[in-house]
């Protein structure tokens, strides 16, 4: 480490390819293992949705594109906003984001992923079966690819969460000049996200990293913590 | 490090607070070198806006919230939604975000921060001095504390960049399937800037880092390539 406060972002290699029924909790246990990663007091572990969900099953057959369009309507629980083929649409879950979430991207010819029906439950699962196993309680946080208004390119966010808060709320701390901060709420989860997939990447097999030596909160919270309320939301 | 792959963020701690006209290269140097933190091949720094904006002399007067909301309106090129106090507006660089990007913390009371006028401009001034300080050209992101639609809490971006391509454009390439990639566009600028915050934090005296042991497109890129154009963007 080059400083003490120095962080780490660990990927989590060697990950085979998931299918339905196996076990997330236990391939990622064997990775870390096998890349000779310990588990320490601190470490956040984040995991991308696609293999929870194809471990949970949450895979379709989408034989062409009509399918896969009235699958995303049915996946759909509002639509945002529709440009041509492109809905943007909030799920069930709460989330806004494209095509509802389900992804053809990464899944075998003819099929798509949907997300996880719970990911918070998902997320939980998975530090369970982790504390379980070495002892230590590691948050954990489902990652998807979210485009945004505004700004161009797509950024991993938050999409489960367990054991960590996903939003630092600041209210009524002060700056370094002691002056009451403007911004309040730091989204700590999605930084968290977008901070392991510079290790991930898209093309590479890299489902899983660590994210060690960060400062987080700790709360039970919820990913929809991080979905504004349609009343604040200037912009649905 | 735990792992061959694994990455870094590294706090440039110790740097003092910033006046204008101040030598925002020749502190980070400092830092650097107060820190033992050598400069390496594949680093990316983060600097904080405001350390530049106040070196720059971005600082105005303001003495109550009425002249605050002047200085927004003046600072916005075009406003695009308000809801009482709140203004979301574009600013002349072109970014969309609250009070034009206008900030009264971590500044001295009776005072506000304005964003640098050219913070690709400011980010090349910081990669130069430190390439010939070091020998090495180190890419620079300059960052920024945003909000966005739809969720909620602030996230790090990126509004100044030199040396890196802000974006990576895998359009044409394969997922590990042999699938064309849907995702196509990474804001890998936003991710790195999000990355760094989690090593600065907003109360603490920490405005800068750097990301090491990443890959980033070598590009000449700007910041507001990061930016939506209008007509593309289904939110305004």
């Amino acid at each position: 480490m080059a400083t003490d406060m120095t962080a780490e972002l660990i990927p989590l290699e060697g990950i085979p390819e998931i299918e339905e029924g196996d076990d997330v909790a236990a391939v990622i246990l064997a990775s870390a293992e096998a890349c000779g990663v310990d588990w320490r007091s601190g470490d956040v572990l984040v995991v991308t949705h696609k293999i929870v969900s194809k471990a949970e099953g949450r895979i379709v057959s989408v034989v062409n594109d009509d399918e896969y369009r009235d699958l995303v309507e049915r996946e759909a629980a509002t639509v945002v906003r529709r440009r041509g083929d492109l809905i943007i649409a909030q799920t069930r879950h709460g989330f806004i984001c494209a095509n509802a979430g389900v992804d053809r991207s990464n899944v075998a010819a003819g099929k798509a992923v949907l997300l996880p029906l719970d990911p918070d439950r998902s997320a939980h699962r998975i530090r369970t079966r982790i504390r379980r196993a070495v002892g230590r309680d590691v948050p954990v946080i489902i990652s998807d690819t979210f485009g945004r208004p505004w700004r161009r390119g797509l950024t991993d966010v938050a999409i489960g969460v367990s054991g960590i808060a996903p939003i630092i709320d600041l209210r009524g701390t002060v700056d370094a000049s002691g002056r009451e901060l403007r911004v309040t709420e730091i989204a700590i989860a999605d930084e968290i996200a977008a901070a392991a997939d510079l290790v991930m990447g898209k093309a590479k097999a890299v489902p899983a990293a660590i994210v060690r030596g960060i400062e987080w909160p700790l709360g039970p919270g919820r990913a929809t913590d991080l979905v504004r309320s349609a009343p604040e939301d200037l912009f649905r």
